[in-house]
């Protein structure tokens, strides 16, 4: 007989809901270009973000990433989403997937088309969350001892303090009033800090009148933000897993516990 | 009074030795474009190495790291090289630079221009050069204890081998018969192997016939390659507080220690 508290364990979602769910489904039909994701993974909402933002047609397969289809591995043997085929091509990786769709060349550009300096400018802030915003991200939420939390939230705050520090003075967004590719790369955490670290961890609201606060503001209310969002009850179910650092988790949650880089 | 045994330790160089000297001496006059650059770095050496196959005018500036001027200080607080001025800006880390050169579109290209599959599969195999390649080679390096040694050492060759497994079958180079973006990421590190990681950690020799003979000849001689190449004694010396794993070696080192990502 299974443990009393096990059944009371929430998990993971496989089908998208609430606004991104009428997106999944405007986008299930054969397409050239198929985006493989996971409704409630990050780096998968980042390529789905710059897919809406380009209007690039495009068909969206849900993945459950416990149980990874043929059609998945063919395009990255390690299973991990997002995952991108393009015709007999496949390729995965969200960064280099953003780059992938800025170099086709269509739709709204990621970055300024010819100011070689922004584009350096997006690539090094991008780094920089990819390195020090995202595997800080899980280390505060699998963290299970309170001091650690502690000081991992603190690491996490810095990391999101440089980044303010770097972006445009009014903004909304990084490079000024346009969202572009290092907001849709900082969007799908920024959009879980409310939904998955406040209530597992307290992580605090931003500060009414920040630049903070101007900038989540601005992250959540546009379009392409909006439409590949799920309903709040999606991430918290989806992340308890992650908050309770149950053995096997994800392969980015044992990158995190062996002290490695992520996956 | 001094240990003994202190007192044969090598160290780093602050001067490009051999043909990086000549290549150093030829750059040195006040440009535009001023690379930052420490003789022994190999994140400096993949910059150097496309400035020289751009051939875009440019200074060479060297920096002792352990003794940051004010001038590197301004355009990377965190005194990492390679870090690049142009004009009044400034911008670092090596995979942005290289980034940042070929948006400037002046001479060879980094990446077929208009082959959008071909440019994310250099980005996809130069984001793994980074994540399992360099890392690996670190920890091989510091690590003092003969087991973990070898456990890491094969970590560090399977990053190879999947590398290979991406190349060109025939190559000699990743994408075929020119040097290009993956080639110039992985070539530092690949000419370490016999000039570093064999005499103090044993490493073998490339398999004669083997596809890595063949790619890793082919970057040996590669002229742009040669030019930003130091004699072999530079890197023997300059690394061996790294093979001892000294206290602060580098932020690099410490980052290994700590089993964070590299800073």
């Amino acid at each position: 007989m299974a443990p009393q508290h096990q059944t009371s364990q929430k998990t993971y979602h496989t089908e998208a809901t609430g606004t991104a769910a009428l997106t999944a489904l405007n986008h299930k039909n054969e397409c050239d270009l198929k985006l493989f994701g996971s409704c409630f993974c990050p780096f998968v909402q980042r390529v789905w973000i710059a897919l809406e933002l380009k209007g690039i047609p495009y068909q969206y397969i849900e993945i459950d990433p416990y149980k990874k289809p043929q059609s998945l591995l063919e395009v990255n043997p390690r299973g991990l989403v997002p995952a991108l085929r393009h015709g007999d091509w496949g390729c995965y990786e969200s960064t280099v997937l953003m780059e992938y769709l800025e170099d086709l060349n269509a739709g709204t550009p990621l970055m300024p088309k010819d100011d070689a300096k922004l584009r350096a400018q997006s690539r090094l802030w991008a780094d920089h969350i990819n390195r020090h915003i995202v595997p800080n991200f899980y280390r505060v939420l699998q963290e299970q001892d309170q001091q650690q939390q502690i000081s991992k939230a603190q690491e996490l705050r810095e990391g999101f303090t440089k980044l303010i520090d770097a972006a445009h003075p009014q903004g909304p967004f990084f490079l000024g009033p346009r969202i572009s590719f290092v907001d849709i790369q900082v969007a799908p955490w920024i959009l879980r800090l409310r939904r998955v670290l406040k209530p597992y961890r307290g992580w605090p609201d931003p500060e009414e009148g920040s630049r903070w606060a101007t900038w989540v503001n601005a992250i959540e209310s546009n379009e392409h933000v909006r439409t590949t969002t799920s309903t709040d009850e999606l991430y918290l179910d989806s992340y308890e897993r992650y908050a309770q650092n149950r053995p096997n988790t994800s392969q980015v949650a044992n990158a995190i516990n062996s002290g490695r880089g992520l996956p």
